[in-house]
């Protein structure tokens, strides 16, 4: 651990930075396969992780492919607000406020914005049967972090009890161990 | 529309402030009820929507009452940390991080302290068959928010897509509709 | 002056507000002209002035559209970090840091990524003679501002002194008033 | 020093971090002696110092036990406001404001709330003379920083100048070398 | 109360703005009256009180003078660090910080500058007694508040009860009432 | 790289710390030489990079001299916030707003007081034939930063391509090119 940290992260010295930390090849116009994934998308993240440049620049980038039918689930970015831009196709999309639990939801077509403000529970779908979209997001950290609620809430690890999770989903324990015993796939890169 | 808002809280004249502003009759040692409640809790909240004084100064406290197996089911605060100390009784609590998505659970007794850090999917449960518990929690803003996470899942007004909910949970589409059908209840107050 | 203000923005009730307030039909998939330009680019804003819903958020985008070898002068957003993609077409594009006047320039492609940290003087230009060329640039603000750098020296209203200019620019005062002069076009809307 | 560091407290690797960083077995609930302090009172930190886990978390806790007529004399948190809940007893408690030097005083009883804006001089009393007294806080910053009025000033270590003393309070300069010559003791641990 | 107001002060139309508006004629060079004060010491604010214009911009400035021997009593600001240039004269000054009270004080002349960080208690004195000295201070907020210590304590209205000081001071509470029943100057303007 | 760094600067242990960590002999009341300088200005600096101390806390310094019409040219601080004192003489300065490009500017004698707000671009000129002038400057960030417009323009290192100059400013090739051979002095220290 030999270099100057900010955040945590490297800060390079300024005298050695070149053109290269500010850049990144990241073919955002390419669709990526989302035939791998069971809920039908894939999430390519631009963010600190893997671009060091944007330490302390508060904003980041991610791009969303769907398949037919496909689902960015339900999911929180803790630390960023995030606008939607629709690159391709037609999405249904919406989140959900703070007490009391008001959906905002609305159909999006190619070019439309849409922002999801900061840490609120938020999801996209494909509203064609035969058909991909893509959107790029905007979101106001460098490091925005992601929650995806049905992977955090029954995929844990460890698992979270079941007597929890059977009163809070008001269903049986069998339904809670059952749901705890899938596989709940990270479709966020 | 007649005063200075600050936040979009009203902020009074400095002039006419006065120590009631900063006072708060919060009976925050008195037991709250729980059995009214179908998760088994009840939390008090005292921030900038019934203690105004509290407006830009960034802190906020709740009362969270537990009956006999009770659940303060997995929520998140989208704009504040929580600082917990138990008050009476014994109490499992824990909480997810960000990708990937691991649980720091633990039991905690009277006295202790445990933190969950901002908008992280957390909750506690009362582990005694046959007593209530108690905490009091901080907050790290004067209006932290609160999202329970099963009410804002199936709960919400109107309610989101089943198509959306059955590729998140991966369970049939008929069980997403019986739990959009259930009650949810508030218990944050 | 009747309603609730933050940032000096309208601030909605929260029960008024609904889903078109977090919406913007921005048509960013379509080209716009840039043959009325003197400069041969156009930066479409998707800001607080035209998005309100997007008050407090921190985040903003822009379509930026270049003709052959059109020009996106140099400029700063004064409170934000710009976060440029490639949408299509091929870029020269560049900043300079603060003392030493360091350049970090580059060719893009689509696809590609690069950042202009908050308030440095940075620029784009469409190395193509023959076609067009697009971005989609996301910023950490709402409210980013922008200041041309060739049009507030020379274009402002009332003009800098020409002595001043001149001492600046180590050139005569004549050639100041020439530049002076002319029209200096806004190409950001 | 051979650990990543974040506002000069250590920050722990994420693949290190464990349940035990988030707990603090603080025995909040227990009373402290006040037996040995010549103000009768005395003020248990849990903050970054020694919680570590709290660092960048924006939030701390103060438990204050207070002995028959105790108090907690005037001071500032110079990085916090505290929101205090009384947990035993009846407190005389109030805080100074800027200029003009208006009294926010009040009795404060169990289970009541009380808020000193940050770096505020405030106070509490135990108005009882048979009886302890308690109070929990919570403070706006993992790091709240504690300066004791009296202590500051009459007690620093070099002492101030008695000339600068003697004309803050109008009196004469033996009364000052007197009070510097006298044990001042600091009551937060 | 019919304009747009931020942070509780006015924020005019960006279009009614004018140069006047970022324009203060403070006369800054010229020396205050120090005769009428009882500590010696005039201090003349520029902030967002006497200079809207500065609201929002994080800066303020203050002229101090001092007459032969004259004391700027120690005071904290709250919400700013201070960083005094001295203007004429030669100052001992310093400041305590948080627990332990260490004192960092010093002589210094004309040219010199000095940082008291974000609310510490400070001081200075003209270590002169035939010549008056003069200091500029910058402070890191448009509203940096000040707290003068005795001021505070012993002349706030109402008065904070003589048992709580007497304590705090360990001195008889018939000093005390002696010291609440001075004037206490305010040199602040 | 042995030490505590905070925003990539050195950060003392606290009990390391001294004194002279919060003082600065940067001998402000003495006139600098302007002779030397092209434009007949000359900045002297008072900043965390000469002033460790400082770092964190907010604010900074800087006196700039002026020989007869010597010109501090039009520049930016892209973290600051300038809020300038007149020391001696009598300048013209101003600052351009972001779109529209508005001139706020006008003549300033020995004790008033201008602002400049964070980011925008500004300048000064002293109107003497005959007599130096002098400012003191505070700037709202320990690290505010310098970007000369011309110097950036013309004068980085490598230079910006003279297409894009010569469509942002209007004018030949041959004259940027002519520009760029140019020797731009940087004439803050």
């Amino acid at each position: 651990m030999h270099a100057v940290r900010v955040n945590g992260f490297p800060c390079k010295d300024p005298m050695a930075v070149n053109t290269e930390d500010f850049f990144n090849p990241a073919m955002l116009d390419r669709p990526r396969d989302t035939k791998n994934s069971k809920v039908g998308s894939n999430v390519t993240n631009i963010n600190v992780i893997n671009f060091p440049g944007l330490n302390t620049l508060g904003i980041s980038l991610a791009r969303i492919d769907y398949g037919p039918l496909g689902v960015n689930t339900p999911h929180i970015h803790p630390r960023a607000t995030e606008l939607l831009t629709v690159l391709e196709g037609t999405l249904y999309l919406g989140f959900v406020t703070s007490n009391p639990n008001r959906l905002f939801s609305r159909v999006v077509k190619k070019g439309d914005v849409f922002v999801f403000p900061k840490a609120m529970i938020h999801f996209q779908m494909n509203l064609a049967h035969d058909k991909p979209a893509a959107a790029l997001s905007s979101l106001s950290s460098q490091n925005p972090g992601v929650i995806s609620i049905a992977n955090a809430v029954f995929g844990s690890n460890p698992p979270i009890s079941d007597d929890v999770l059977a009163t809070a989903f008001q269903v049986e324990k069998k339904l809670i161990d059952w749901l705890q015993s899938q596989f709940w796939e990270n479709n966020h890169y």
